[in-house]
């Protein structure tokens, strides 16, 4: 089911003091920028690998305010990993045979993600304490 | 520097309860099982996708004791994500470089990681917290 690992996202409290770190230390470059502010955050992705079938990065994610997602993360626990991305060839597919064992979905219908991506995140409650996100990349245009 | 998201190390109280969850749920299979005793670790490696040099994959990890690593990890935190292994082509290149750069290191040499792997950690006080392990892949056979 899965293609790969597409990313770790991972809260920062500073976005460009992240972005930064992992340009200086790991030699990483930036190829998106977004904000989503109904999610509340600013995110980076981190280019680690190219592939035929879409990459894999480091997904930097900054909260826009305090009572987001990756805020209350933050708050909670400190900086570090927040979830998992799979890549998978279909997320409508992927989502209705995982959907179908019993776990529960966050997203029982795929939205838009980073770069152009359809996805949708399982519960954790449901997946042994990791948040997952399954990604369909965006075609090559 | 990284040639790929080499695996995501997830700490778990039941080995043999986390492989069948990620057999049944994310369709993915056992390629690897070992228990480093001087870690105080079983784990069991799944793989996620094969790639050209060195795959990708979700390493299991159920602690043998409590005060090993990843038992304290557990009683503090629960299961969850416990590092991120990235893909090197030199372990020791990668780890002058980064140690050059004033991160700390865990592993100031390489040691031998599963499957046969270089591999070495670098100091999550230093990482945003994110425990980090570089990885080299045994060639293969």
């Amino acid at each position: 089911m899965f293609t790969r690992i597409d990313h770790v996202g991972v809260a920062v409290r500073d976005l460009e003091k992240a972005v930064a770190w992992y340009e200086t230390n790991f030699g990483l470059s930036v190829v998106a920028r977004e904000s989503h502010e109904e999610q509340g955050v600013h995110e980076a992705m981190m280019q680690v690998a190219q592939a035929p079938a879409g990459g894999s990065y480091v997904q930097l994610l900054q909260p826009s305010r305090e009572d987001s997602p990756v805020g209350k993360f933050l708050a909670r626990n400190g900086e570090g990993v927040h979830h998992i991305g799979y890549g998978v060839v279909d997320v409508e597919a992927a989502l209705a045979d995982i959907g179908g064992k019993g776990i529960r979905l966050v997203d029982a219908r795929p939205r838009h993600g980073s770069m152009g991506a359809s996805i949708a995140f399982l519960h954790p409650k449901d997946t042994g304490g990791v948040l997952t996100e399954l990604v369909e990349a965006a075609p090559r245009a």
